[in-house]
């Protein structure tokens, strides 16, 4: 039986667990594959630290890069992180010597994956990253393999454990969004600097990665709207809640009529969806096809979920089904055109926080009918009511808006002129409304 | 660029949609593959039929045995259904020709998929079936491939539309199952003979195969324990709410110390769990790996989805990546040993229909201790509330019970015991409870 050796950089909990897992299943997967697979080189910062698994007989680099050009190995398995060097050094390395590389680095693939993908085409290389987007969920394979008949509208997700974390804590348990940060990293959910998790930039690499796949684009991070959810207060969940929808901070891409929207922000998703219902540290993934609609649901980090979507693509490529970095060749993925923000279209609850007298409200729907928005409703809230609310003071209300479909660009003057009018206070709260 | 010739059997609604997405998606798909992928030869009922797509260049066979034997093609798909001829002899056949097969046929593969497998291996050819299980959901793939990495403890799916649509109606509108099962068969989601669906035979075949795939063990559909959704009432689905549970008609598999346990039959499905909100014809399932827990969402008929499945499949056999039928190849399946229904651990809702006297409910949960079972409640319920249930008389009440875990075998001999007292009337109600 042929062995397919496998150089592993970054040896953190995801590498330990690969190397366990190839360890522990060996006998199966050399079933399913013909061959054995197996860890003969590795890099990692410490060579003392314990990892539990048996590293002994395997060779050592310092140099990531090294590793990734020894001779003696077939593919690359890149697990440190970071979208420069050494990670993009060693990927590149790799792939320009022709071998496989597995990667779970989301940050490498959404700044240089295209130019990833073209060195492995010209070198016989191949490029996989399942683990990158969505951990244990399989949306890569299912992207770029499964749904291949499907002319794809529109992808989206639950992409960050972090941030759901903390809004159904917040949901669930009523509770500020400042406490369950505390809590999701006194658990080890989020980082002690979480401003790339709960700003919305994890999910938006990851987004990049599902757009490329789903529409057969260029990836292109930068034209990704990024809105976080540091400014969610537990008065919208309750109001959401109400009126039938939970809050999630979703990554969206649409394919549209001014080309691809591509955005991430906190979206008021239907009770009744599937992806709505999705709580936790969980991930999950939704995607409209003209044949099929399809939403998965699994973990979207941790070292198990991590390994498995790695040891997956490396049991592909032991198996020889290579394909394509992100489902075509290069030259066949179109540049993303980037529909603008403004023009996004949708419902959105706005929730303002108003001086408390007569013609108020009649001010803020004055300003709404100027720029052509219709009302489904208009809510105002005495104080005691909008106890969530950060920005209301006790002489305030909390006046509450959902519109029907309208524009970006509608929403944000007629915010503007209400502004203007001197009758709010605070910062105005625009969530997007996702419906089919 | 070179051709992958189709050979296609069965020309009904999905025949026709495979057809015409091949067409709409060619440029894409050659993108994709590398290959132009085309259907050159059909057979079918009828020649004259419009079936909306242009048929006009392709060979016509009368006899799909012939189809699947001519030389001049590459893959032979296989839409006749019907685990008998002429499916089985020109799927045989083809494989023996060294063939690739896709099929959407889960009757033929639940009684000779190992053979045809091992005619596949034999030959060269190989066997793809993932339009055969949950329509659009590409869980094939996903046990076949994503996840071979992890053991798989567990997997269970809504897999049968028909079915999950009259409970939903049942549960969502308060009907009765007759009004629903009508209702589906208007609707087209039910046949005029609805045994097959909704007596759990079709969810059967799916779980034969998802239990091979999950567990790498040969297919064996016979030792399936299988019931259906007709004895359910509304009352049941009422207290099914109740109680936190949605109630699903399931197919599960689950490794346990005895074997394997495969089962049908309706199922209490805690509220929380992704699967329980699955409405209307809708599939699901789910797999609990050692490493990732994934549920997968979508629909599971109808000629756009099962199309989009067999696509996927002519797309993999277009790049290369054929692959064993059930994962491993058919030397390394390992027989499935059957775990004993009787053995079944678990906790049980049991409604009984009891005489409205004195002591009977005194009696009933004598009988349950007798057998070791933990009640977890009791409920004795007046005929006004009792009204769902078909087999309660005027003068007769519900009492409603709910175990904590027991075996199938304890609750069986404490049924029979009761009986035999005489305090009850009519068919006792068990549905087993699905927990983690």
């Amino acid at each position: 039986m042929s062995q397919l050796k496998i150089g592993l950089a970054g040896l953190g909990t995801v590498g330990a667990a690969v190397v366990g897992m190839l360890e522990r299943r060996a006998g199966e997967i050399a079933a399913r594959t013909g061959r054995t697979v197996k860890v003969v080189a590795v890099s990692a910062r410490s060579k003392s630290k314990d990892r539990g698994v048996d590293l002994s007989a395997v060779r050592w680099y310092d140099d990531p890069v090294e590793l990734a050009r020894d001779p003696d190995i077939d593919v690359f398995v890149e697990l440190m992180g970071g979208e420069g060097d050494p990670a993009r050094a060693a990927v590149t390395a790799a792939l320009q010597a022709g071998r496989a590389v597995v990667t779970a680095n989301k940050a490498l693939l959404a700044r240089h994956g295209l130019e990833l993908a073209k060195i492995a085409e010209a070198s016989g290389g191949s490029l996989h990253f399942e683990a990158a987007v969505a951990g244990g969920i399989p949306i890569v394979k299912t992207l770029r393999e499964a749904l291949g008949g499907n002319r794809i509208g529109r992808v989206s997700g639950i992409l960050n454990g972090t941030c759901n974390y903390i809004l159904t804590r917040m949901a669930d348990e009523k509770l500020a969004f400042d406490t369950c940060l505390s809590e999701a990293q006194r658990l080890g959910y989020a980082e002690a600097d979480p401003t790339f998790d709960i700003d919305g930039h994890d999910t938006a690499h990851k987004l990049a990665l599902l757009t490329s796949l789903a529409f057969g684009t260029q990836v292109d991070a930068d034209s990704i709207y990024v809105e976080g959810i540091r400014s969610l207060t537990l008065a919208d969940l309750e109001a959401a809640d109400e009126l039938g929808f939970n809050v999630k901070l979703l990554g969206v891409a649409v394919r549209t009529d001014e080309g691809i929207e591509q955005r991430v922000h906190p979206t008021m998703v239907p009770k009744g969806w599937p992806i709505a219902q999705v709580s936790g540290v969980t991930n999950a993934v939704a995607v409209d096809g003209d044949a099929v609609n399809l939403t998965l649901v699994g973990p979207g980090a941790g070292g198990a979920a991590t390994a498995s979507a790695v040891v997956g693509d490396l049991i592909d490529v032991a198996k020889g089904n290579r394909g394509f970095a992100f489902g075509l060749p290069v030259s066949a993925l179109e540049p993303c055109e980037r529909a603008p923000m403004q023009r996004h279209g949708g419902g959105y609850y706005i929730r303002l926080a108003a001086v408390n007298k007569p013609g108020t409200a009649a001010t803020i729907a004055g300003r709404m009918a100027e720029e052509g928005i219709s009302l489904a409703s208009i809510v105002q809230r005495q104080p005691a009511r909008a106890a969530g609310a950060k920005t209301v003071g006790p002489e305030d209300v909390a006046v509450i808006l959902i519109t029907y479909a309208t524009t970006e660009d509608a929403v944000r003057k007629a915010i503007d002129a209400i502004e203007a009018d001197g009758v709010i206070v605070g910062r105005p709260q625009v969530i997007r409304i996702e419906k089919d």
